[in-house]
């Protein structure tokens, strides 16, 4: 018996998978009639009594707000915290759940509020089924300009949920090789000498590149405490910190022969005279972050920038990430992936792109101590892909 | 009994796309120990007596040459053909088989030969499963720097391999939606006006825009004779005919203001300056064949064509065309999509990506009379896509 309801829930699944290529491919828009009621996005009221949908034939957004717990209190000089806002998006469809995030740091300019403002509006029932992408996608771009982090949530649930009704990872069906995913940076904080040594100590043998912000004039008394513990690589932020291209240079040459491989953001994104003359001098590659949001911004780093720092926070979401990792590759750009500090949902989706980019940036979800899911795991200071279909996350 | 096989199958089959997410995913090189021997593509012999592997564990590649009939004789002013050459490609795998095609019109510069040459030396034993393309088409392009439509043949044939182990047609996977797949052209042969207006009678019920190719004396001579049979928006190709600037600008402005709506490669491949010239004057979108090959030459065409006219044969395959139709948009050129004479297979393939296009040049495989296959059909004009998995195939 017990073997029977194995083989029945087998056969139950392949009739899903059998849908994927087989159902609803005459197209991606128009309501079916006499289908059941309508259930708004959001909610569980019923709201519209005009054509109507089955609930499970149609894909169901819920959201909720989720509070990310730092293990560390994070302090720079304006401000201290102890934890970071988030808001968790699934999509039900046909059986399937796929998970996603937004993560709103307070540079971001995005919130809890505004959020859950846009998430209101989204209605996925015009919709005939996740992979409707494009027209998905050009849908939640109307809504409106910005919003770059609950639309990233959105792509991230929907490609979860494709992954996982096709039975597969999306590095499998973008056509990475797992193994081709590099180590991820970790950040040192910004600390007192002995709290860095400290850090660096323990770091030391998880990670195989280090990451440090810089921008203050604490900045080589920081190196130069973390060099008498290591000789990993180091990457370096300095986050528009810099803003004499001649003392820029001066510091990166130092960088360069303290170990440090690459420069994140030198410069303010207005700065674009100074950038493109650092760029032709600099012996470390640049990386543009602040100045590289989404698609349309990876042809204007061509001649001002090495390479490019994609988020999913900044870009929107999978779809524009894969499409900027193509197009920087194609014009002669390096590329490394960012994150936020988010729960494993998010970076793990960031990391499927891994195998294609230069450098990761992927300990977001190292930083929390109440995270929701697990998902891409650091194996010897390399992100290690699980095989999980979609985005490659569980649920706890 | 019956019953119980069909149960079998279908668990059998589910086993088989379960193994997709969960298979092989450690990494896409390195032969695996005491699994049977090697066999040779494109033979049926034992070669190597080192690390062994079982075939149907493997991908196995199959081709053989097949010459396509052309319903119609096809005569320029130097030669006269009734068949075209093409080489047909097959990968087996986990008891899936994927279709590809090679199709070498003259002026390629590819043939049999050379195609089979190519074919001889890709030895597919070396990848896990077919996931790993980007692995294998960096591989493919190792064997030689030209050879596309060999390499063509090789991704086709992987990319319906995959679509079928995921149970998805590739209009799905990029997220594609069916409905705006837009109508192709159809070529109206050069000829006398009485066949000219016979062809294009038996045409301009069937289809919603016709193709001329122009660069002969006769050019309007033509399209007036079109013009007392039909009012359908004309595309023309030049195919590099027009060598001076002004005559050329000339033309366009007469082809417009006869209802022609696109004009492709006007100008010699090296006459970049002229084509810049053309382009800042022309009233019609200028879009580059001849000059614009594979994924590189996207980033060159920008300033000098409105548009770029992507083929699976020029570029190696649907994982480059997919590519280029990306990094076109990104960069703001509109697109086409062009083939060969061909059959079912390699149309069919290209397809899939025309809902992403503005113009479809897809006609290849109504020029022939032995189809091996069935696949996108043309419907009130309009390419449709069939829901089959993979390039949308079906082996006649």
């Amino acid at each position: 018996m017990a073997q029977n309801r194995r083989e029945f829930l087998k056969v139950a699944g392949l009739a899903a998978v059998g849908a994927v290529g087989a159902g609803l491919v005459a197209g991606c828009h128009g309501r079916r009639p006499q289908e059941g009621p309508v259930v708004e996005p959001g909610t569980d009221t019923l709201t519209t009594p005009e054509p109507v949908i089955a609930g499970p034939r149609r894909m169901k957004l819920r959201f909720y707000p989720y509070e990310l717990q730092l293990q560390h209190t994070f302090t720079v000089s304006s401000y201290s915290r102890t934890t970071t806002p988030g808001v968790q998006v699934e999509i039900d469809y046909q059986g399937f759940t796929g998970y996603g995030e937004a993560s709103m740091p307070p540079y971001l300019g995005q919130s809890v509020d505004s959020v859950t403002s846009y998430l209101q509006k989204v209605n996925l029932h015009q919709f005939a089924d996740p992979f409707c992408l494009d027209d998905i996608e050009e849908y939640l771009e109307s809504l409106s300009p910005g919003d770059s982090a609950a639309k990233a949530a959105v792509d991230i649930a929907l490609h979860d949920l494709i992954g996982r009704m096709l039975g597969a990872p999306w590095y499998r069906i973008w056509g990475y090789n797992p193994a081709k995913a590099p180590s991820t940076t970790f950040t040192i904080g910004i600390d007192t000498p002995e709290v860095v040594r400290e850090k660096t100590l323990e770091c030391a043998g998880k990670f195989n590149i280090l990451k440090v912000k810089v921008g203050l004039d604490t900045d080589k008394e920081m190196i130069e405490t973390i060099r008498t513990v290591t000789d990993l690589p180091l990457a370096v932020d300095a986050n528009q910190g810099w803003t004499d291209r001649y003392k820029a240079l001066d510091m990166i040459y130092w960088l360069r022969d303290h170990g440090v491989v690459m420069v994140e953001q030198p410069m303010p994104v207005g700065s674009i005279q100074d950038q493109v003359w650092l760029k032709e001098r600099s012996p470390l590659p640049l990386f543009g972050d602040e100045s590289v949001q989404g698609v349309d911004d990876v042809r204007r780093a061509v001649g001002v920038f090495d390479g490019i720092n994609i988020k999913l926070m900044k870009c929107g979401g999978l779809r524009n990430a894969h499409k900027m990792v193509d197009l920087a590759r194609a014009l002669g750009l390096k590329v490394m992936l960012g994150c936020m500090t988010e729960t494993s949902c998010a970076v793990s989706a960031a990391a499927q792109l891994s195998p294609a980019v230069d450098f990761a940036d992927l300990d977001g979800n190292l930083l929390i101590s109440n995270d929701l899911f697990t998902g891409v795991t650091v194996v010897d200071g390399k992100l290690t892909l699980p095989p999980t279909p979609g985005i490659g996350v569980t649920k706890l």
